[in-house]
């Protein structure tokens, strides 16, 4: 509960129109894009400065109340649930792009701002921002770097983490830091920027964000392949790395995406196919025919079932926007949709697959498959329906077996969504007591009262 | 000092052979490669593997003995001198390359592997590593990911950090931990590997190191191209960075280190030039050829004095190599070369270049100036002698006012050599009081006793 002291304080700061207090208002904001999970915050606010989130800081640690820092609410792992009530500092009107600088290849906006905004404004100066998280035309930059955001074109230019050069950030004693800067080598200090990409909002607020742009490439060639066996698309996938082709995507469908898929947008997706890989390569006009022909004959050698080639930017477009709807169309079909984002070293994208396929079987469920094939970052995704309890159970032990072998090849719990409250279970067995013991030493050296963002990533008593 | 019971218990741990107690053994491993900067350790230990080196700092914790680590010792900011004293740690023994994993892209090595010998062995395979420190003949992987080198290549394939996916390391509390892995994706917990990188060796000690490599490009192309005036240099940096060419070496050099080179090497270097700029584009024959015409074009424009491209890979190799020679050079000319690494926005270059000759006009000191153009990176070299007690006043007093400048242009005072002891007056004045008290906390997070490469980086009691 918040005091109605502490209330006419916030409107005082922020204006009454800035901050929210109404129950049915509240609602709405408790959630994100995690299923099953909400909370209510106590009070919503909606800073239009770097100042005024300092300023509303320095009230939460005064008073010693919860602050969960949010932006579109398009988190995968409900990072931005205020679990504990509190108070939500929402971000999305701190929407500036504050420069472009062509000279120095960098862009600077606010934490609020929109990614594709971003990437449109600077491809307007002929100029390139490559993150393209599946949920780009909503989600906020400030969100992306918190979450260290992958994307479609991981695979040949990295994820969020790659472009970060400099961040304004308020810490949880109200204090302002800018850490790094424009230029492109610094190694004063700790790598405090470095630390904060990927943070999940535990550590600061972010409010100002400098990313590094690239030219962009030239030309790009789209193929869509069909593939009889998902096993043989794994292959081709390891093949064209192994041939030292970096695509820019390989995308993966499985046959209940595909299906799903095809309900939605009726592209002409052949039903019965059981896989389809995306595969963009993109670059100089000759290193694109190059590379085009050496995927050409990879996929033919592998015994894809058929291969098109898109004939213009449009068709490739629409190819890449389908695969886009991937997790809309498969969140049509049932109730619930569980998505995660098992990530295995790509040579093991086979295996993977023969094991959801079991593992699915073995627990008489529903899985669509999709994700980043290149990075080996899938997204096996549950159609279940959560009022179903025993159906759930089976869901989760589902999960369980599948992260349990994925940690034993190496891989991760998380390729992309974050940890937030969703994957707090699975943490300690990827990076072990130990390793969970030094980030709660961490996190208490930036917030030693455990005022932001509280019960995130970490098993905690609040909440258990 | 080392107890006698202490020194035996690591002789028992390590064999005889692996640990060093006579004074003129101890006396050269208290140097590296920053002038002026000396402390004898006590003791120094050879590991020959991890569990080795966990063992070693469990003894150090267990009685509160400070532990150094170090490698080749070529370090520039004095980041591995034993300034308490205590155990040096020397990790030359693990040396082994462990993996080279051509599906996934990725090599696996022991901390102690020497740079050149990792990139050869993956050169070997067709792969490529490229950060390349200028010491990389010498300098080990565990330095470089430790001090987040650099090199020659940085601008295009960036520095060790954006190579390193997971390390193995001792932490302080004698515990071993594994961050990271072969995924190209993992956001489960907080980035240590991140936080890892870079920090001086002040929060644990690495032992193994994996990296990503990449296919290497097929073809290069070289220009040595001279000015008379280094303003134009620079100029010619931002014109091609801002036509979206990102050459894979930009080097430049001014006349002091021009001539101390040809001195040196005798390559025919033309003495009365002002500047002289290495440039290498690389990638495929298509954008190389273009890459070629465009800077070829852009170095007339500007009015570059003469224009020379490289006949051969022989040829190209050579005008590398007369780079690297650069410090050496300069070093044969006086007793004390102070070397330093100012980095600026690359926009800025051309004023650099006029505040550099402008301030040593004003304290009346010879400096060689040579570095990374391209990324902004420059080693203002200081010609002196260590016995001249003014001058290295005026020394002083000049890199005072350089970085006083740098910073308010958004500069670092460290682009690639870590701040060590070296430059522990400078960090507050970029990071700011409170980005230090961050910093301190973290590292109590790790070492609350402190024991780990004790008095670095942050001011301390200890040695004031």
């Amino acid at each position: 509960m918040i005091s109605e002291h502490i209330t006419a304080k916030l409107v005082q700061l922020l204006t009454k129109e800035n901050v929210i207090t109404e129950q049915e208002d509240l609602l709405v904001l408790g959630y994100d894009s995690t299923p099953g999970l909400h909370a209510m915050p106590d009070i919503v606010v909606y800073p239009v400065n770097s100042e005024q989130v300092r300023d509303v800081m320095i009230i939460a640690r005064d008073e010693g109340i919860a602050i969960t820092p949010r932006g579109s609410g398009t988190g995968l792992s409900g990072g931005s649930i205020p679990i504990q009530g509190g108070i939500v500092i929402c971000l999305n009107k701190l929407n500036k792009i504050l420069e472009i600088d062509e000279e120095n290849l960098t862009a600077t906006c606010q934490s609020g701002v929109v990614t594709l905004d971003l990437f449109n404004a600077v491809a307007e100066k002929g100029l390139f921002y490559p993150p393209d998280p599946g949920s780009q035309k909503i989600s906020t930059m400030g969100g992306n770097v918190m979450e260290d955001a992958g994307g479609l074109r991981g695979l040949k230019y990295g994820v969020t983490r790659d472009y970060v050069m400099a961040l304004k950030c308020v810490l949880p004693d109200g204090s302002l830091l800018t850490t790094g800067g424009k230029s492109v080598k610094d190694v004063a200090g700790y790598a405090f920027k470095d630390l904060l990409v990927g943070s999940e909002g535990t550590l600061g607020i972010i409010t100002e964000i400098t990313v590094k742009l690239i030219p962009p490439p030239q030309e790009k060639k789209t193929f869509l392949t069909y593939f009889a066996d998902i096993r043989t698309a794994g292959e081709a996938v390891s093949k064209i790395i192994a041939a030292k082709i970096i695509p820019s995507t390989m995308e993966i469908m499985d046959k209940a995406t595909i299906n799903c898929v095809e309900d939605y947008v009726s592209i002409g997706l052949p039903r019965n196919m059981a896989a389809l890989l995306l595969i963009e390569v993109d670059g100089h006009p000759a290193v694109v025919a190059e590379e085009a022909i050496a995927v050409n004959n990879i996929l033919e050698q592998v015994g894809a079932a058929e291969i098109h080639i898109a004939k213009d930017v449009e068709e490739a477009a629409s190819l890449a926007e389908a695969r886009r709807t991937a997790l809309s169309a498969l969140a049509r079909v049932c109730p619930t949709t569980l998505l995660e984002d098992a990530t295995v070293p790509r040579s093991l994208l086979p295996e993977t697959f023969t094991l959801i396929e079991k593992l699915a079987e073995k627990y008489q469920l529903r899985v669509g498959t999709f994700g980043h094939a290149g990075d080996g970052n899938l997204h096996p995704t549950v159609l279940c329906d959560e009022r179903d309890k025993d159906e759930m159970k089976r869901a989760h032990a589902f999960y369980d077996e599948l992260y349990e072998q994925v940690l034993k090849w190496g891989g991760t719990v998380s390729g992309e969504h974050g940890i937030g409250i969703a994957k707090k279970g699975y943490l300690a067995r990827q990076i072990g007591v130990g390793g969970v013991a030094v980030m709660r030493r961490i996190k208490n050296s930036f917030d030693p009262q455990g005022i932001l963002n509280p019960g995130k990533i970490f098993e905690s008593k609040q909440e258990s």
